[in-house]
């Protein structure tokens, strides 16, 4: 999406809220990098607490960061007071999730009424150099009027 | 698939110790319920820390525990000394995670030499009822001869 | 699903009569098998019109017929005047698809107010033989008061 | 991926003459517009031997053309005598695909000795005018030394 406009000028503390509020993303020790119109970025350093048996990331601690990051991305863009929930979504692992951290930058492909798609590239950083570890589609919900469902 | 026959016999040992090996797991309370050939279940009780802004159990979550039970479900039917990794997943979630635990029943629906396809159920409980809450169907690729990756 | 109840009891007939409106149905030769609450069947005889280059069904084809029986299988239990479209699919391929026809077998998962969740499997069929050579897994959306929209 | 290097320099022959073996595609009118190094565009006129019931462009002949847009992205990178084999792909239809005819545009996102992972965004046009109507992520298989599966 070229330049999305955000209906909620208080998108960005809005995101900061809502992330604070999810239990996973402090279990993890993940945290907000970035928060633009139709973009966000989530970072989460590399510890034993979330690897899998190889030594490498948990594809599962890897989806759970890219589906916060499109999630919220989508956010971003809803009006006041709605809150985005994920229908579904799905990722491919390109390569062992290695290095000091890793990042996943979610953003909008496109944003519709009830549902919206996005897309968020997950990178490894060592040394300062990016490698491409997963690719993630999510579809995100918008909900309304939905008791307890806000942000 | 039917009555599938694992190549290796310590298959469930096999599986546990990988398990344990799994940071992830331990960080967010995870634990194996069943392991038999071409089948394992993992199960999660719901606490703060794994939750989302709204009180749901996080997708990324849910997406956690039903990857790893699909992929050591795939682990039982492979041959001795090779490794699984997770190649892609897609999960669909169909309704809000609440409830005392989520239980992910993973299952082979067909092993390949080099790539496997399972697919895991996931169901909320909640005082003794359950709910279909996600089904994630996952591709796991056999690494065999890498240094690191076994089981 | 357990015995799913459809709402509007003409359900097959309207199936049936949407699917002759498919032209790309009758471009690939494909029919009806079952209609039934939340199950749909589609049979696809195997002709060079289908296949690839080496001479497989086309993953598009087995895709195409998989995708109209998960959409007509949640069709079955909407509302009448409803229409059904795809919001999203994912399909893992398991063989190569030869052999005299292949049958996709749809069947609702979970039917939602908005959001239907189903899944095809897909069985090449040789000298009475049946082997599992994809699975579809599809979210469909209800579509109601949308003018050219219905069925 | 930068400017990706083809090791078979013959690839844009053997993408075209792997094409024209696909009989799905001249069922449904498919030609190729565009070959290059780990990108291919596919290009389907509408006509309603291509449609659903409502109209619009079926999501499975969307999905035929996206899928061997994303192979053959795939097959210009691969080892001259390797055949490409689709393992699973997933698709999100954004939009009714309307118009005068629909584009697939396939590039590698990363090529890898066993699996390649490819994306393919789907526009419509309209009187010069493109409207994303889909996205497909694939994962595809590089066959080689199997008897029949060249190219």
């Amino acid at each position: 999406m070229n330049d999305p406009e955000p209906i909620d000028p208080g998108f960005e503390a809005r995101v900061r809220a809502s992330f604070a509020k999810q239990g996973l993303m402090g279990t993890l020790g993940a945290s907000i990098a970035r928060v633009s119109p139709g973009e966000v970025d989530i970072v989460l350093p590399t510890s034993p607490a979330v690897l899998q048996q190889h030594g490498f990331v948990h594809a599962g601690a890897v989806a759970s960061i890219a589906d916060s990051a499109a999630g919220y991305a989508a956010l971003t863009l809803m009006p006041p007071g709605a809150g985005v929930l994920t229908a579904e979504f799905k990722i491919n692992l390109l390569a062992p999730s290695m290095g000091d951290r890793i990042l996943a930058r979610g953003r909008v492909v496109k944003a519709g009424r009830t549902l919206t798609l996005a897309q968020t590239d997950v990178v490894a950083e060592r040394d300062g150099q990016e490698k491409l570890v997963a690719l993630l589609t999510a579809t995100l919900m918008t909900m309304e009027g939905r008791a307890g469902v806000g942000d």
